[in-house]
């Protein structure tokens, strides 16, 4: 497997691009996005758990329902989402959008991200769709990345080739993440394309089982979007068998996919909201997989650890509380913790006490920028990843009024 | 019902005194705290639920196993949690404290709270013990409030005076909060003091009953600490009939007790660290209570709330974004939404959707320092109130280097 440059048209026979048409009033930033797959693609998508729902889900949902789909419109600024005739704009917004590219108005997979319960003037994105189709490249894709970012500082976009049965492959994606992001079976938004050729179920089962290990091991605030969408297409260009049962093919594909998310799972971790950090907790040695996630996720979560890490603090009784309050049935007195960076590894608890540490060192570790948490539970043999971020006074700045 | 002065020692038979030890470096900051009843008490008390448990709270555990006891001893500045001999240094601090005053080890309850980790030396505290002793007084309930403060900015004390079958009885607290507030079950550290006649089981009864509604409602960062406990301590001093089952009597004390832990639990909330405003939210037309409480404290947790919030930002979609993900089973597009303040009150969601109002208006609510999140399910009779408080740069400054 290979990183390769394209992010999401790095797939054989995916274009897109990224307009300002007018939904954000800095005219300088992207805010509408679009994706294109030459041939209609097997599509999968998973989406956010919360009860509040916004409007461009439920139409997604119903195109999706035969496992086919096109096209991506996405806009940035307004989430469409508890808005009297949210439903109708999302629909609207794709069959212009189909109307546009000449395709069908049930391939079209529709997403929204930004400000709550504000209702969505559709009049923008209508004047924008035939320039935002003029921009459609394969070198674009980078565009249509910036045209999702809400509070987002850098671009998220990644891409790797692979082979199956000797034919090949690639597949990469885009993601917008920073606040409101803590996936609890879903996530933020990802686009993933691909040319594979794959059914549509199988790739329904790639992508819903990836997101439990990926995805769903993220944490920027704790607050599970009302937009949450990872939604992969795979248009089946590359020319290879297509994938229909679980198999040395359906494994690598899972593999590559693997390759892509955790790699947007990082970046979204490391670009939350005012973060300076990328945390990473690995639990290892818990007795089943329930509880290394748990165990990681509480770490990980933890505004205490999160602001140590800001101060690069090595206040590691944050940790052992957090291990502590998960809700996992640990063993507390077996727990070791260390911290980790480019810098090296210190010890700083065995057996769930203190131990004594060169504070200069600790310091000197995570005064880097991404830092590794260890935890060994030291009990069975399951272990797990989830990333966040540090919690910073930026945090608070974008937070305290997001709306104006 | 009537609000009386003396805190901790308002009730018949309490002394109490604070003295700055030598466990903190600032000398000006009182670090141990006593609390004295003349005559042996009903004792009750409850927990944190945190699998890591600050050592003193097995060694009061124990002590209160007979519902009974004679004194409080509790420092700040250390916490006594994830240290090798910390249970030794627990027991070591009852047994000082009890050959000081003349009484029994196991009627003396210990509580510390500060920094995880960090062994706990118990020299400055033997040394310290006969000034302590000194310092008593039922005019020095304050200097008992400051000596368990950490964090905190401004001392928790409360008292009342009310009436048991014609008996005038008195009962105050006081209180720690500031950070790793998050309770379950349990709470951060809370004293309180009666000097009603009430048998050690009706006071465990009533102190867990109550906090269901008070303490486990209160929620400062999401972190449930390692060494929260709430005790009450009750002398019969008043002279009313002991109270021994349920009735009118335990009913006028509930009423007492829960008149001092709601006011405990609003400063708590509004001294929360870096808090620049009291939160409370009111959920009302619930179907159950569970669902109440779910909702109302997962608006409370709501990072993104707290923060538009500090900003004054009638940012609604983020408490309907925060019912949503609660866990609740509710129907989203029956919820009404309004902000409240000294100022009046405005409503913002109908519905599940935005309404129009005045964003003028809104900001002048809201830039009050208390502010009330009212949240309509107008779907059953059932009620929730929780409380919480803004999310600060100064949050994010007290945690990234506490330990310096």
């Amino acid at each position: 497997m290979k990183f390769i440059d394209g992010g999401v048209c790095a797939a054989k026979g995916f274009t897109a691009g990224g307009i300002h048409c007018g939904i954000r009033k800095n005219k300088t930033k992207r805010d509408l996005a679009l994706i294109l797959s030459e041939a209609k693609a097997s599509a999968a998508a998973v989406y956010t758990t919360n009860l509040v729902k916004g409007a461009p889900l439920a139409v997604t949902k119903m195109h999706l329902m035969d496992g086919k789909a096109q096209a991506v419109i996405c806009n940035s600024g307004n989430a469409n989402t508890c808005n009297a005739n949210g439903i109708e704009v999302a629909k609207e917004m794709a069959r212009l959008t189909a109307e546009t590219l000449g395709i069908s108005e049930e391939d079209v997979v529709v997403a929204s991200t930004g400000v709550i319960g504000q209702p969505l003037d559709i009049t923008p994105i209508k004047n924008g769709l035939p320039a935002l189709k003029e921009s459609l490249g394969a070198d674009n894709g980078s565009d249509a990345a910036e045209g999702i970012m809400t509070t987002d500082t850098v671009k998220k976009e990644v891409a790797v080739s692979f082979e199956i049965g000797g034919v090949k492959c690639k597949i990469g994606g885009i993601a917008k993440g920073s606040g409101m992001i803590h996936p609890n079976m879903a996530t933020m938004l990802v686009f993933i394309t691909s040319d594979v050729a794959i059914a549509p179920e199988m790739l329904q089962k790639a992508l819903s089982t990836d997101i439990q290990s990926t995805f769903n091991m993220v944490s920027v605030d704790g607050d599970t979007s009302t937009n949450d969408m990872v939604c992969v297409l795979a248009n089946g260009m590359a020319g290879n068998k297509e994938i229909i049962a679980e198999g040395e093919d359906f494994d690598t594909f899972m593999k590559a996919l693997n390759t892509i998310t955790v790699h947007l799972c990082r970046m979204i971790a490391g670009d939350g909201e005012g973060a300076t950090k990328l945390l990473e907790c690995r639990v290892t040695g818990a007795d089943d997989e329930k509880t290394a996630k748990t165990v990681a996720k509480s770490v990980i979560c933890s505004s205490l650890t999160k602001a140590a890490m800001f101060g690069a603090d090595a206040n590691w009784g944050r940790v052992l509380c957090a291990i502590g309050y998960s809700g996992a049935e640990v063993d507390v007195t077996k727990v070791d913790v260390s911290f980790e960076s480019a810098k090296g590894i210190i010890p700083v608890c065995e057996n769930g006490a203190g131990i004594e540490f060169s504070e200069d060192i600790a310091k000197e570790i995570l005064l880097e920028k991404e830092i590794i948490i260890n935890v060994g539970l030291n009990s069975g043999d399951y272990s797990s990843t989830a990333w966040g971020c540090d919690l910073t006074y930026e945090y608070v700045k974008i937070n305290g009024d997001y709306r104006t």
